[in-house]
């Protein structure tokens, strides 16, 4: 009976959900005695989805493990090296919220900022190194990725020019790079075939790549349900695919109000830009993407034996692909 | 004859300098595709004294072993985590300069030095994570020592009740902590017993408190002929030793005029300060205490056997002390 072993088997997302929420709070408990958690804790335990330690905790499951303390704080690694990144974005991109709540900066300071995202660094690798040498190498690449990823946005910002190239080494540096890692890392933990790790790993990409694009669509739908604002890339000059797209399929005056548009963005233009948009099939063409991206992400676990948290990790890349958060 | 093996038995400072200098010229040239080191790269090889891996690779003779390529990359782990946190230091302090160059920020702006940052931390973690997790332990516990250490004095900034308790926690975490975290570690990498570690680790932070020391002592005098300048530690409101002794020492009209002097400074009142730190005797309290943390670094090195590399840690420590930028 392969497929009902471990402790997730029978568990459904947002139970799972709990099990990595409690951990967390027990090691937020563990390191409340660092000065920096003081300021650090608000952020780790403000909600979030997740994502990276829940699918973690899937993977290693799905790869024959059953969940137990290595592997939680393993998940809890990826998290915290998550947060980390948050907290610094967060500076640089002048933002005044995240996950509902002030950002650490804008409360506290630079200063405070910066030095509890090196702390949070700090804890993260450390969770990663107690499982040997060969995890940490994996989060380590993973986050060198990611500083390449967001300094090659930079070199991109408001550069009409982008490729669908360009775009897809920023997302995976960025997004789709520490996704994947999570997961792989997850099957080393495991002890599984290397073929089981590298399915994973595949899993990992192509669901952090369709879990970009939802972002990059969001950014242009809003959700005012959840008083998320839209457009902040649009007014930041980051090249989101779907702008990518547009910049390349129109032609003559369409292509030319759409430079102006991006140029000189303001509120009023919003009709002016999602017109845009749809005469080039731009929306529909990023949400064909997604779909495939999701559609790749299930089939590369087909070696995987099947079993619940198989079925949750495919229930979790569909969900991701619909969210509007 | 224990006392001449190892290869840095017949080297002198500067030649040990040298060797650390060739192998990050090399690290820094293994790293070279990834688009964060064209930023990093300028800082790294800036020079700078590579305080902290030549007492490693010092220690790690000392300790029996021979210096080797496993030796050589731990030691440059602590070197590239120092280094990260001088690119964020930077930030926050808001400085132009750093080894007599811009600083990384102020070149590329915040975003870019943040990331930068960050992408060091993660190299220091990988090189020290390739020694096994009890390395990466003492390097976490050492960074989350130096995030305390750097909290606890900003809320000490400008806080004239600050103890000489408040101050030896401070230098303690972002000073002296890092040092012996290097030596400790040094002596770990070459299997060493644990009572020669612990000896290690105690030079490493005498001589790390020693030094904070000095460079507060230097914030008074400064040193025009290296183009540093003075003062910064007392414009930002920063609890240095001397201050700390003469806030204690001096009492009535002295002390207010002190008080009126830090909490309303200018340039024209550097006699005033000066003169107040001589009544106090402050300045030569400082020196008498460094030379007690010289001595006792010294002592701390008594149980490892006589040995070149011995000798070299000795004058290091010394030079230390009586070093001017």
């Amino acid at each position: 009976m392969k497929g009902i072993r471990g402790v997730l088997a029978q568990r459904n997302l947002r139970e799972v959900q709990g099990i990595v929420e409690k951990a967390l709070i027990e090691y937020v408990d563990e390191r409340s005695e660092d000065p920096a958690m003081k300021y650090a804790k608000d952020i780790l335990l403000a909600g979030g989805k997740r994502f990276r330690p829940v699918l973690g905790c899937l993977a290693y499951e799905a790869a024959g493990a059953t969940l137990d303390d290595k592997m939680l704080r393993t998940a809890l690694s990826a998290e915290i090296i998550h947060t980390a990144t948050l907290v610094h974005d967060d500076i640089y991109d002048q933002a005044k919220l995240r996950r509902g709540r002030p950002t650490l900066h804008s409360q506290h300071g630079i200063a405070h900022g910066i030095i509890s995202g090196d702390y949070l660094f700090t804890l993260g690798y450390w969770l990663g190194a107690e499982q040997g040498p060969e995890v940490i190498k994996v989060l380590a690449e993973t986050c060198i990725g990611l500083a390449n990823g967001e300094l090659l946005q930079f070199d991109h910002i408001g550069d009409l020019g982008t490729s669908p190239e360009d775009y897809y080494r920023i997302i995976d540096g960025k997004t789709a790079g520490p996704i994947a890692g999570g997961c792989k890392v997850a099957g080393m933990v495991a002890n599984a075939d290397q073929e089981i790790v590298e399915a994973l790993e595949s899993f990992g990409w192509e669901v952090g790549r369709a879990f970009q694009m939802v972002d990059d669509l969001l950014d242009l739908t809003g959700n005012p349900r959840m008083g998320k604002p839209r457009g902040t890339d649009i007014y930041e000059g980051k090249m989101t695919l779907p702008i990518i797209h547009a910049l390349t399929t129109l032609h003559g005056n369409n292509r030319e109000n759409l430079e102006d548009v991006l140029m000189d963005f303001s509120e009023d233009r919003w009709d002016e830009l999602i017109e845009l948009l749809e005469v080039s099939g731009s929306i529909g063409y990023v949400r064909s993407l997604i779909d495939s991206h999701i559609q790749r992400a299930v089939e590369s676990l087909a070696i995987l034996p099947n079993s619940g948290q198989i079925e949750l990790m495919i229930e979790f890349a569909r969900k991701s692909a619909l969210r509007s958060t």
